[in-house]
C-alpha cells in the first residue's frame, strides 16, 4: 500500500497503475548505477518503470557480474532491460550482430533497441536486425533519429521512419533526443519543443506507438498535457522517475493545474 | 569528531553548529530517495540538516513501509520531516484535511508546510489549517508564493503574506521558488536575484523568520553574504547539503573571500 | 571480465586500460558521497578512476571515521585521494601547513593539491609547500588558476604558472575551472572552450603534464578529439565517470563518429 493511499485520491484521473502496461511507458536511462542505487530505484519506483536502458555502450565498461546482478534485480521487479542502441550499432558494424544478441540474452537483457543514430544502416539491414531480435525472443524498440546535430532528421523524415518501423511490428518507436534533450529531434537548443516539426512527424500516427525521449521537465509536462497521463516517455533519469510520476498523476503544480484552477 | 577539526578552524565565524537550531536552518528537498541514499545523507550530513521535505506529492507514490522507514531514520537524526505543501493543498481540496494530518502524524511526520501555491485557499481557511496542524502537534511552516509564473506574486503581496503568517505564529515563512529556482518569486529566468523585489518583500521584517528556497549556488552565496552564515535556506538537493555548509562556514572560495582578500 | 568483452571490441583505439596510469588520468570530484554511493562508485567504475578529490573543505565537515572509511575504500581500489586545494590554502593561511599534511597522511590521503585559487601565496611559499608535501610522501598536483572571475588569469599567466610548477616536478598541473566549469579558465560563461586562450596557455608544453578540469560533456569531447582518449581530465562528477569513459573508448556517438562516418 502506498502512503496516504486511503486518504488522498489521485488528482489527475486515468493513469494506468498496473504493470505490465502497453501504454504509459516510462523508460529510464541508466548510465552506470551501482547496486545500492539500483536497489533504491526499484524499492521506491519500480511500479512506475517499464523499461531501463543501460545507455549507449556502458555495459561494455562494467564488470560482467555487476551487469548481470543489476539486470536480474530489474527483471525481478518486472522491468524490461535493454542495452543502448549505439552499442548495437557498434556490434553490427563489427559484424557481430548474432553474437551480440546471444550474449545480451545470456546476460539477462529482455529488450533490444535498434537504432542508426550514429552509424548508417540500410533499411534492409535494419529490417533483418529487427527480425533477428524478435527471433531471439526480445521485445524490440526501434529508434528514429540521429545523434549529431548536422544529421538531424526533418519532421517528414521522422514520419517516414516511424511508419517504416511500425510496419515491422516493433513494440514502440522511440524518437531520438539524446540524454541531453537539446538541439535535436523535437527540441531546440534550450530544450523547448519545436511544435511544428512534431506535428509533421506524428501526423496520422497513433501516438500510443511512439515513445518520446523527454529528459527535461518542461518536455514531460508538454507531452502529458498534450497526450494525457499515459504518454510514453523515455530517457528519464533515475532520480526523476518519481517526479515524473507525480506529473502523470497530478501531484505536482504543473499538471495539478489541469484539475484545480 | 570531524576530520581535521583540531587542525583547521572554521574560516567564516558564527555558524551555529548545534541542533536543534532556530536560526541557520537548512531544509532539504527529497523527491524520492531510497533507503541507501537516505542513510548516506544522514551519515555524512545530518548535523547540517534541520528539515527534510518529501516534496510535492511524492509520499503518495511510494510504498507506506518505505516512507515510514525513511521518516524514522531522519527523525533519529533529529531532523524534522514534512510532506510537500502541494500535497496538503490536494488533501484540503478533497475535504480530507483532518484525515490527512492524522495520517501524517501516524507516518511519523513532525512538521507541516501550509501553502497555496497551486490551489486557492482563503485566508480564513489558511488560518484554520495552521491552527489544526498546531493542535495536532506539528511544527508549522507557511509558504508564501505561487508555483505558476502567470500567478507570481509582487513584492508587496509577498510582504503582506509574510506578515499575515507571522501573526499566526508559524515557525518560519518559506518563500516559494519551486524546485527549479528560476522565473518565480525572487528569481529571474536564469536564477539571478531580483534584488528590488526582495527589498520590498522583506522591508521591516526580521529575516530570521524567513526561509528562502534557494536551490542554486549563486542564490545561496547571495543570501549568506547578505544575511550571514545562519540565513535559513531551503529546497537544497541532498547532494548539495555539504557544498552549502562549506559556503556557510567559508570552506569554499565564494565565501572564503569574505575572510581572506 | 567486462560484459560483452569477448564480443565487441573497443571502437576508439589506444585508451590505456591498466592502472596505475601516468596518462589518461580521470580525477573525480567527491563533494560528500556517503559510503553506499562510494561503494557503488568503485564497484562500477574503479578501473576508470585514478584520483578522487574530496573537494574544497568538505573533509572538515564530515565525521572523521566516515572520511577515513571512504579513503580506505578508495585506496583499496588503487585510487589516489586528495583533499581540495582550497582547504590547504586555509590551513596554510592559519599557519598549520605541517600539521595539516601530517593529519592528511594519518587519515589516509595519498595525494595533495597545491593551489592559490582563493588565497594569495608567494612563489617561494608555493615551492616550499610542494617540497614539504613531497617529503611527507604525497603525490603532488599543482593547480594554476583563480576561482573568482575578477581574478581570472590570462593565457600567458597560465603558461607561466604551468612552467613554474613543472620545474618543481609535480605529477600534473591542474588547470582551474571550478566545479561549475563556466566563466573561468578556458571556459566562457556557457561552458564553451575559449580556444585562443587555451593555445596561448599550452604553447610548447607537453599536454601529458596537464590535467584539465572539464566537468561538462562538450569540454570532455573537445579535449578527447583534440588530444586523444588519454587526455587527463578532472572535476568529473561521480555519475559521469562511466559516460566519460564511454567517450574515451568511442562507445558514445560524439567520439564514435571519429571511427565511423
Amino acid at each position: 500500500m502506498r502512503a496516504f493511499e486511503k486518504i488522498v485520491s489521485i488528482p489527475l484521473k486515468g493513469r494506468i497503475l498496473n504493470k505490465p502496461r502497453s501504454d504509459g511507458i516510462t523508460m529510464v536511462i541508466d548510465t552506470g548505477l551501482g547496486l545500492n542505487a539500483a536497489k533504491d530505484l526499484v524499492q521506491t519506483a519500480s511500479e512506475y518503470i517499464d523499461i531501463i536502458k543501460l545507455a549507449f555502450g556502458t555495459s561494455r565498461l562494467i564488470q560482467e557480474n555487476i551487469v548481470k546482478k543489476k539486470i536480474k534485480l530489474y527483471n525481478e521487479y518486472e522491468i524490461d532491460v535493454m542495452p543502448g542502441g549505439t552499442f548495437l550499432e557498434v556490434a553490427f558494424a563489427q559484424g557481430k550482430l548474432i553474437d551480440y544478441l546471444t550474449e545480451a540474452k545470456k546476460l539477462g537483457f529482455t529488450a533490444i533497441e535498434v537504432s542508426d543514430g550514429t552509424i548508417s544502416i540500410s533499411d534492409e539491414d535494419r529490417s533483418k536486425i529487427i527480425k533477428e531480435a524478435y527471433n531471439q525472443g526480445f521485445k524490440v524498440l526501434a529508434e528514429v533519429g540521429k545523434k549529431m546535430k548536422e544529421e538531424d532528421l526533418t519532421g517528414e523524415e521522422i514520419a517516414e521512419g516511424i511508419k517504416r518501423d511500425l510496419e515491422l511490428g516493433v513494440f514502440k518507436v522511440i524518437i531520438e533526443s539524446r540524454e541531453a534533450g537539446k538541439g535535436i529531434g523535437f527540441y531546440d537548443e534550450s530544450g523547448g519543443i519545436i511544435e511544428q516539426k512534431l506535428e509533421v512527424a506524428i501526423k496520422g500516427i497513433d501516438v500510443k506507438n511512439i515513445l518520446f525521449e523527454a529528459p527535461h521537465k518542461n518536455q514531460q509536462v508538454y507531452f502529458i498535457k498534450r497526450f494525457g497521463p499515459n504518454v510514453n516517455l523515455g530517457n528519464i533519469q533515475p532520480n526523476e522517475v518519481i517526479p515524473l510520476e507525480a506529473l502523470r498523476q497530478g501531484l505536482r503544480a504543473d499538471t495539478l493545474k489541469l484539475v484545480y484552477k
